[in-house]
């Protein structure tokens, strides 16, 4: 199978934790609207009338007939095609509510620099933006990493992993969103760092898988940046 | 199967879209919280060391052995246990992708009264509040309710259901939100119903449903109420 993966081409925004599944996987895919006319041809597909399974935002996949909506969804659809998830309804189950906490963790994330309406720019929402960071950075930020710590701590199969005793698309999204908090706020992570040992472990480890290591140093991998969910605003950073 | 669902006995919440799948489809359960002792039970099960799957957060699902937490991630688990998705990959994809698109809108409904922090009350947030729910009843109320407007217009089984030609648990989570939305922002909602008729007449086939219209008229189910997701704060409501 060859996939097609359809999203915003300058960010690394929800895309990014299925290009990491895709590409620690080896899988084929195209990242369409990265290449010449593809944003075109995926806005086409998202508000065509045409389209009985509209997806309300990307990233969407596409495979074979079938087009997936909602990250965690497009996870869910993966997992156990790409070898990234054990086998078994319950593992999978696991696999899929931690990777939708982490989806709760970025959307959080997303809202410190667009705390009022995500369609007015950051520098119209600035004096609240810097109230709503300060209180992800204190309290949110070290409640979902320390019930990261502990689903790793309690994992029977040891602390390496998430999900059993193997890599999985929940450790690809967890090194995500610490690479993407510590982009964001690297004052408040380093803080955060010297108690979350277990999470900071996976995250290193996920760096260092062969595909992935290949992946972050390509031209496939986009830079954290400005217009991305995670943003490096230093008022905000406390 | 007897299912114990935890959720806070107080509120809807999101434990309410469990609550009307389990109540649509007759399943014998326990909604544990609402019980003498079930709260403490509820929060030992969350941070209880032995735990070797803990959820982040209410509400979650205790079926046998398994502890599921994330509201999609149950209603993925019990859709076809009670017959509330139609047979196949895709549709069971489809419904849990509307899901997850339905929980990014009650997010977003949530944070109309809790912009900054949700750990600050509300009328520590009074005026970002009234800012926030003048985009989200402008923009994102709108913006969400076309999308689930043209889902049901694109579905080749006809307009009367989101996923196929029977009931599911997303038409359930879609009554919920109009539901909830009426009764956080009547006065918008008013203006929006007629440009959104087959949206609300989902809604009011699933409140016709006899086991939830008995459901709806028990003392099981909660009344909207200020401590909930959605909040009948009359200066938002604009």
């Amino acid at each position: 199978m060859r996939y097609e993966l359809y999203y915003w081409p300058g960010i690394q925004g929800r895309g990014e934790f299925v290009r990491l599944a895709l590409e620690a996987a080896g899988a084929r895919y195209a990242d369409v609207a990265r290449h010449d006319g593809g944003e075109a041809a995926m806005i086409a597909l998202m508000d065509g009338r045409r389209v009985v399974r509209p997806p309300y935002a990307p990233p969407f996949l596409r495979a074979g007939r079938l087009v997936i909506g909602q990250t965690a969804n497009i996870l869910l659809y993966l997992g156990p095609r790409l070898g990234l998830v054990p086998a078994g309804e319950a593992a999978r189950l696991w696999a899929h509510q931690l990777q939708l906490t982490l989806a709760d963790l970025v959307a959080e994330a997303h809202d410190t620099h667009h705390p009022i309406a995500s369609g007015l720019y950051y520098e119209d929402q600035r004096r609240e933006s810097k109230r709503a960071a300060g209180h992800f950075v204190a309290e949110r930020i070290p409640k979902y990493l320390g019930y990261f710590e502990r689903v790793l701590a309690v994992n029977p199969r040891g602390p390496q992993h998430l999900v059993g005793a193997r890599l999985s698309y929940a450790d690809l999204s967890l090194f995500q969103v610490v690479e993407g908090l510590t982009y964001a706020f690297p004052k408040a992570m380093a803080r955060l760092a010297r108690r979350h040992r277990k999470v900071l472990g996976v995250r290193d480890r996920v760096r260092d898988v062969p595909r992935v290591a290949a992946y972050l140093a390509s031209p496939r991998r986009i830079a954290f940046n400005e217009d991305g969910i995670f943003r490096r605003y230093p008022a905000l950073d406390l």
